[in-house]
């Protein structure tokens, strides 16, 4: 997969908001091919080579992989209501929008939510989640709930050591992994992750209305054991679907044509190649607003996020006015804040299909904004040429 | 809008099943579009517009619209947990496998179901539905859930007489439009109806993939006072994000691209020549298998569902083997029966975009294998002649 066949048309609307991301041309046109019946042998081949696809992706065997017609938040309410009954305590990690969701969602099905909350634009380290954990008695937790990348700051978790740590307590893990999947590693099955659930519209690519969930093999224990009432969700009716390569209701067919064609693209890149091709577009993007003085909300860099990037509002600067002019006059869709953001930040997502090429436009379009709005006066193409510096020398 | 525009090429696979429907070709290019800012200006025109071009399919003039990425078992579910509290009484109207199947998202989500059942292939009528509510306190009952058009029999429901019905008792009504609306009329505000549920991908010409709901201004009470557990279904959400053009979580973005285009397309047509238009192919299709000999499942013709006909498998004849040889040698995709219907009947849709000559393309193609399957010896185009002139004499 070489970088053009990701590019977004300089002429086109560049989509730098952190879901919906440009969906590739290829896998547009694939979504608009007639439709096919989801009871036939051509959506159970389809079944089979997405969910082939997917399992490299989500680092896992033998878990077993679904496909729901929602968004992220509605697969996030999946994995409550099929691994929880009501009055079991979780323990949730906040750090932002996205963590504060999905404790919200545990809350609204009368769960009992102990929230790990950090600061927003840092991460749950591993000592602090040890140190939770060693307080309190692990028969009195029904699971621990972690954002692998938080969309809200940029943040991204070390999975890899907190993973373990979960399970050297002997408990259930579940991972909102939404803006992480396909640009962020997940190794479901070495971290000892019980459920992932993404969607469609991030690194994979794709239009948004696919939630996937995977579900590890001893989660399926507590799924039995679950007394939240569902049926939409149900991993056991969709995990029976499945088996034999359908779904139980209808799928958003034109979507998994979108999917399957994202994974060959994905395949033919390799996942090594596109997991490094994210953090050297990360580094492109952080180098670029470095150099235009701006200031990282995350200061962190072992913790700042592959996928999506925030940078503090500059104080003088009215921050919407500059999304409203990147918007309107260089056709740059990027993103404020969410929450106690909201206001504060500017948000840049470079994960999926944005290719390098864009992120240059989208920094020579910023700074040029700012120079217009007085902010800045550094020569013409400063923050481009910072980036391709860091794309040279990224790992 | 011409029935050439319906028109699914000669040389594509004919999708018959009752949804997803042919996509029209129009729409399938609109959902290829780039996606946009589903947080920006010009989603939320585009949210004003399909709300707008909603109302008169809902038979709404201050109806709540809401739509989610969802399949229509999901927006089922919605209905269920924003109207309803554990325990409370149903009364569900089943005459096919939806209506079962609202029935057991009911249980599953702790409501006590009353089945208000029929034989599969009959539909509930206002004097057993008067004689049940009558006989029943009503104080004792939460609501009533009727399905429009049973997609598993081909039964459509009076609901213009049953929905004052319930309204009479004071009764909150459901309705399941799933597979009528946009091709059965619909009357909200009229009929007295508190709920309509439906789907993209029936006669609305849409890929599978959005789930649509319209609430009454009456129903908002019960909203309030329900008491199960949501949070991705969340009504309240979605009209509040809704009153400024947004959905509370991503929206299907590119499937509410053709969305749009449809329904610019049902409006040029006209509501009332498309309600004809589906009338008109109903009666081919019945005229047609009619004239192969074949029995009708739904006997009684003012009950006979505009959108989709079921036929009995005859005796004698391998109903799988005539689906496999519609599939395989005419490239015509058929459904079988579900539930008890299974292996008993084949279902053919004639909803949407499923224009005539496609109708007369399957029912050559069908007499075709029934007579080579031994069954029948009618000259060849006996089926595609009835069904014309039932075309030329429909009102």
């Amino acid at each position: 997969m070489t970088d053009a066949e990701f590019l977004v048309p300089p002429e086109d609307e560049l989509l730098l908001i952190p879901g919906p991301t440009p969906v590739p041309r290829a896998l547009r046109l694939a979504a608009a091919r007639p439709l096919i019946n989801h009871r036939g042998p051509k959506f159970t081949s389809m079944y089979r080579q997405i969910e082939a696809g997917l399992r490299p992706l989500f680092g896992t065997e033998n878990g077993t992989i679904l496909i729901f017609p929602a968004s992220g938040t509605g697969v996030m309410e999946s994995a409550i209501v099929n691994l929880f009954s009501p009055g079991d305590r979780v323990v949730v990690g906040v750090m932002g929008e996205f963590g504060h969701r999905f404790a919200e969602i545990a809350r609204a099905f009368g769960l009992q939510v102990e929230e790990l909350a950090v600061p927003w634009g840092t991460a749950i380290t591993p000592e602090l989640l040890r140190s939770y954990l060693a307080s309190h008695d692990p028969a009195s937790i029904a699971g621990v709930i972690l954002t692998q990348n938080e969309t809200s700051t940029g943040v991204t978790l070390d999975l890899a050591t907190l993973g373990p740590q979960v399970k050297e307590f002997g408990l259930l893990l579940v991972v909102d992994a939404v803006s992480a999947f396909g640009g962020i590693p997940m190794q479901m099955d070495a971290w000892g992750v019980d459920v992932v659930v993404t969607a469609s519209q991030k690194a994979l690519m794709c239009p948004p209305g696919l939630g996937l969930v995977a579900v590890s093999q001893s989660a399926w224990a507590a799924v039995e054991k679950a007394k939240l009432p569902r049926y939409y969700w149900d991993f056991r009716a969709a995990r029976k679907f499945g088996e034999r390569g359908e779904t139980p209701y209808t799928p958003a067919v034109s979507l998994w044509f979108a999917l399957k064609e994202a994974l060959a693209l994905i395949n033919a890149t390799g996942l090594d190649a596109t997991y490094a091709s994210h953090r050297r577009r990360a580094a492109m993007v952080r180098a670029g607003l470095r150099a235009l003085g701006l200031e990282l909300l995350v200061k962190d860099e072992r913790i700042a996020s592959p996928t999506v990037t925030a940078v503090l509002v500059p104080a003088g600067v009215d921050g919407s006015k500059v999304l409203a002019r990147l918007r309107d006059e260089k056709k740059v869709v990027a993103a404020g804040g969410q929450g106690q953001l909201k206001g504060k930040i500017w948000r840049f997502a470079h994960m999926g299909a944005i290719d390098e090429a864009s992120l240059l436009r989208a920094l020579n379009a910023l700074e040029e904004i700012l120079r217009e709005e007085g902010y800045t006066t550094v020569p013409t193409g400063t923050a481009a040429k910072a980036a391709q510096e860091a794309a040279a020398t990224a790992d």
